[in-house]
């Protein structure tokens, strides 16, 4: 078919966005930090997350290179070349988004000296070196693979390879950022009554490590993963039901098109009225406009012959992903009821306010779902009506979505790098008024934080929407019959695995912490003039613990995760498969939704109660609210943010191996 | 079409039934009791759960007049008169059970001053009072109809009628039974230091007349709406796909066998080796035996044409409930690794208790569920190699799972008769001995009260599956194809309804609580002399305060469970309802399992420190368990066994006005 002019615009793209990303990093590292102690704090976190991802990726390259084996024999050489590729090319993301998050810290603390203004660019663009690399990486290697193979089958190669990491770094992470953390409080806080980030506590650098790990790697590795699964779902659909070419470089196109947007909207990202919040929002609200403009034209431009009915199916989709990621958070917001109710419930306890959250946990399932739904039946309809399927409006849907992560992942990664700031200018002994510029930044970033969850959860239910559309056309299923038996107990199957999936997860955390335990107790015991700060923890050693545990822990869920899906549809055939992921995305969804907001909420009740309510810190009601945020601890970080790639790795399994599940079914029920 | 010799058959075991109950009624209540204070006890109970049923009727009564009309003229009067002749059953069989229990509570108490082998059959026949009577009036009730009528979408009626009475004995019950716990606690022993079940605290006869509610009535009436269901999706399924009455009157000539196995497995219900518990599980078990052959030799008798294809999996279907009933203990048991383990876990304070039970209680969710998919696979395969359709021999799986809840009910209502025996052992000041063999009967019926719960949900779960074959072919559902917008998005509605449907009832248990507590403070500042215990306190007040609040917090939830599949299915169409009740069973029994199990977990490991592990009663991880086995409670005893009603009743309003509702859909998606 030959290389086409939009392959190549595609392709210019991603390449302008590892441009601007490269120009971002030599700036953010030509900026100068002249104190010491907060040199020396981001240094221990950047040599901690070196020693983690040293792990992760000696791990991913062992599971990488069994399953390549598997790939090369059931699906040929080129699929096998694209899941190396998907594996390495998203490490490489993740690791360029580590390398600078964990070095602009101080960076940005050393700024906020002098201004919010002066601080605020740097945390930012730090933050876009991570956003623009994670769609610069993903668009370079599908437009690639497409260039020289021809072939949406290859290109899923590459998202099964994105899917395996995100996997690992996501799982991973939270196992090991909730391991350092409960370890550093149960012996650090607890029995030796230090305070949060001493020094002398053997654990407090794996602790901020953690913080990265789980926050900047894994929610990259998590949005890399939904934004290359949407594009490739939508080739794949687009190769199947049109005999057109253009449908299926569609998606790397509008891609490109939100990478421009991108780089438009963050022109926009200026703190001149001094509110780094409304900065970011501005810098959204600017994509998406822009978006809307240069996607539509380039949908023109390409000569799509039904334009409209995939325009406006994407920009349903857009839409829908900012109203989601902007009111998802009316459930965990400070300052809304749900928040305030259950900080007003540790008056009677910490029973109560677990119940209280729990309760307005699985009410806040309920916007988020009504809101996917929306978007799903009107992308459908917009579609259909301009005489487009209906499932490639929606597979579009979940691509116009996506298409703005490279603003949105900049915003989101933002977040874990001025947060580390603060803990900097902390351990740096900056004054009062730098350290307050830090927690302006700070609030700004939990903000953005709390807009890309939502957005995360409904760009992923999307996605998977997507992706079992491009299942259903790989396996011929010409439909999916929730009466027989076999997808019946698909469906039911499916839906045990993310209960399942969180309930090993959370069970390890304990099982690392205990591990942790003994090592930070072992130090103290073993090294002399450790309590007195004569000498320094082996926070190496620490580091070591929770990432090997995270990764050892994450042998049987992963084993879940990837067995599972080619199992049932071996023994039930590929309708019970079909049913299978069925399943796995709802309950996925509606646990992944109850345990982040969950999560959140209790976290913001504890946060409400230290800012003066219910008798402020340390009342009863406070210790109460403690347990809440400690019981949301791995609901948030480890169980609730893992499944979204749970249920697309499940996905991607199942529609990789697909054919060659149909070819060896035993039963079809 | 005639009356057959059948008919007649299941209608004298249905009045069997009723004279075995009317025959224990008259010896339970000619047991003496001599003991004033335990009479007094018992006579408060009484009046409170009188004054509760009171109110639960006059409810069900507004609810039956509104319900009526609707069903007179959407379906006509026969139906109508259905419907209420189930809710007037079901309320009977409540009512009466909830009667004996609570009057024979006394007696158990006093013969148990001779010995236990005296006690233990006041107890069991008082509960075998209940069991049959829910059994005979279900089968007189429907064969009664069908007799009438010959048409088995009129008995659907009834099954509706019994439905919407279990939803609100159950969910209300569920609000009731906390409101008053949480309240009698939080006031009396927290406030005031007193002991639990000291008579002067106000709320000490609600918190009594709660466990009855709950226990008694609640699971009566969930387990006849999961009984009547079954059998009337087989007469539909059977009306429907065959046309041959004797495949439409199958479930009642089963049922009548399994009321008679039930009469003769009592016989075998004898403590003679002073072991109550085995007395119990022997009683189950040759029920089973003798249901096998006389359930088979019935169906040789009616002269079904494919015998094999009903009898095995009717077995199927029994032996996956006695299985699943028997292992479902495993995470809750007190002697096994799960509440050991939390148990465990308190040493490192509440937070952590609730993370290792909430892990383990989604751990529990997976032996249930491979059960569940095993019988239902076991039942279909059995079936269509017998040339019987797969759909009807998963619905007589249910039926045969059910056709032993004779026996089954019997053991449970045992359950809550001899604990509150012990309650009034306690208050009548008997002897060691005397309460000694209390809590061994009480025990027993533990064990007892673990099996049936397991039970219950199984056959909610292949009931709920036979009704989804009965929406099916009542609405004309060729195929459900997962692939479908509306399907997903159906799938997606009903996927939500039970998180949503739980968190009101939580929600509302924490406001209902709050009423109370103002009230027993009130009391307690008013009514001179009662601290000092020379006045008695305004018991009746706080027994209606918890009434009237459960009953007015369920008009949101219980409005949503009716409402809501009409207006899906009016909206969307009949395909998107039957994705909404597939979305719903999925999702209901996943929770269901979830909170019963945890709840039972947590308070079980509770009960284990208490039995001196980590320190014992009052230690810090006594403490912390302490918490765990409050959060547990909501979950365990309202949210979690209301789902298996909510989602019987959601599928019964869909089948029927599925009909009414395919006539006025607005858009088929």
């Amino acid at each position: 078919m030959g290389i086409t002019l939009w392959e190549i615009v595609a392709l210019a793209a991603g390449l302008i966005s590892m441009g601007v990303a490269a120009y971002f990093y030599r700036w953010v590292m030509a900026q100068p930090n002249e104190n010491p102690e907060m040199e020396a704090f981001s240094v221990a976190v950047q040599e901690g997350a070196a020693a983690y991802l040293q792990r992760l990726f000696v791990a991913l390259g062992g599971l990488t290179v069994v399953i390549t084996i598997v790939v090369f024999f059931a699906l040929g050489w080129e699929t096998a070349v694209a899941f190396i590729l998907g594996a390495v090319f998203s490490a490489a993301a993740a690791y360029a988004g580590m390398y600078i998050a964990t070095r602009a810290n101080a960076k940005v603390a050393w700024a906020a000296r002098t201004s919010l203004v002066q601080a605020f660019p740097v945390g930012f663009n730090a933050g876009a070196v991570m956003g623009l690399a994670v769609v610069g990486f993903s668009l370079i290697g599908m437009t690639l693979l497409y260039m020289i193979f021809d072939d949406a089958d290859v290109v899923l190669g590459f998202s099964f390879g994105a899917s395996q990491l995100a996997l690992l770094a996501k799982a991973g992470g939270g196992i090991y950022t909730k391991t350092a953390d409960i370890g550093a409080d149960l012996v650090g806080k607890v029995e030796f009554g230090l305070a949060e980030d001493d020094p002398r506590n053997p654990a407090v650098i794996a602790d901020n490590v953690g913080d990265n790990v789980g926050d900047v790697a894994g929610m990259g590795a998590d949005i890399l993963d939904s934004y290359v699964a949407s594009v490739v779902a939508v080739m794949i659909l687009g190769s199947v039901v049109f005999a057109d070419v253009r449908y299926v470089i569609l998606p790397l196109v509008l891609s490109a098109a939100g990478i421009l947007s991108s780089l438009a909207g963050m022109y926009f990202v200026r703190p001149g009225s001094n509110d780094p919040g409304r900065a970011l929002n501005t810098g959204t609200l600017a994509t998406t406009g822009v978006f809307i403009v240069l996607g539509s034209a380039s949908v023109f431009a390409l000569g799509i012959d039904r334009p409209w009915g995939v325009i406006l199916p994407a920009i349903a989709g857009l839409l829908a992903g900012i109203v989601i990621g902007f009111t998802s958070d009316a459930f965990t917001d400070i300052d809304q009821k749900a928040v305030q109710a259950t900080a007003g419930a540790a008056n009677s306890g910490p029973a109560i306010v677990i119940i209280q959250g729990f309760s307005y946990g699985l009410l806040s399932i309920v916007p988020s779902i009504l809101g996917i739904c929306v978007a799903m039946v009107a992308a459908w309809m917009l579609a259909e009506n301009a005489g487009v399927p209906g499932t490639y409006g929606v597979s579009i849907a979940a691509v116009g979505m996506l298409a703005i992560t490279g603003m949105i992942m900049s915003s989101d990664a933002y977040g874990p790098i001025v947060d580390n700031a603060k803990g900097c200018a902390e351990a740096g002994q900056e004054d009062e008024e730098t350290i307050a510029i830090c927690d302006r930044l700070d609030a700004a970033g939990n903000t953005a934080k709390a807009i890309t969850k939502g957005f995360a959860i409904g760009a992923a239910a999307l996605t998977v929407l997507a992706l079992f559309s491009a299942y259903a056309e790989t396996v011929d299923l010409v439909n999916l019959d929730l009466l027989s038996p076999g997808v019946i107990v698909g469906v039911f199957l499916g839906g045990m695995m993310p209960p399942l999936f969180s309930a090993l997860l959370m069970l390890s955390v304990g099982r690392n912490a205990d591990r942790m335990v003994t090592e930070i107790r072992r130090q103290f015991q073993e090294i002399p003039g450790l309590l007195e700060g004569k000498a320094r923890p082996d926070s190496r050693r620490c580091v070591d613990i929770a990432a090997q545990g995270a990764l050892k822990e994450l042998i049987i869920p992963g084993i879940l995760a990837l067995v599972t899906p080619i199992a049932v549809g071996i023994l039930f055939g590929v309708a019970a498969l079909g049913g299978f992921l069925a399943g796995s995305i709802v309950t996925g969804i509606i646990f992944a939704l109850l345990m982040a907001n969950s999560g959140g909420l209790w976290d913001n009740a504890k946060k409400y109660i230290e800012d003066g309510a219910h008798g402020g810190k340390n009342s009863e009601a406070h210790k109460a609210a403690v347990v809440g945020d400690t019981v949301g601890d791995p609901f948030k970080d480890t169980a609730g943010p893992s499944l979204n790639t749970l249920i697309t790795v499940m996905s991607l399994v199942a529609t990789v191996f697909g054919a060659f599940i149909a070819r060896f079914s035993i039963f079809s029920l």
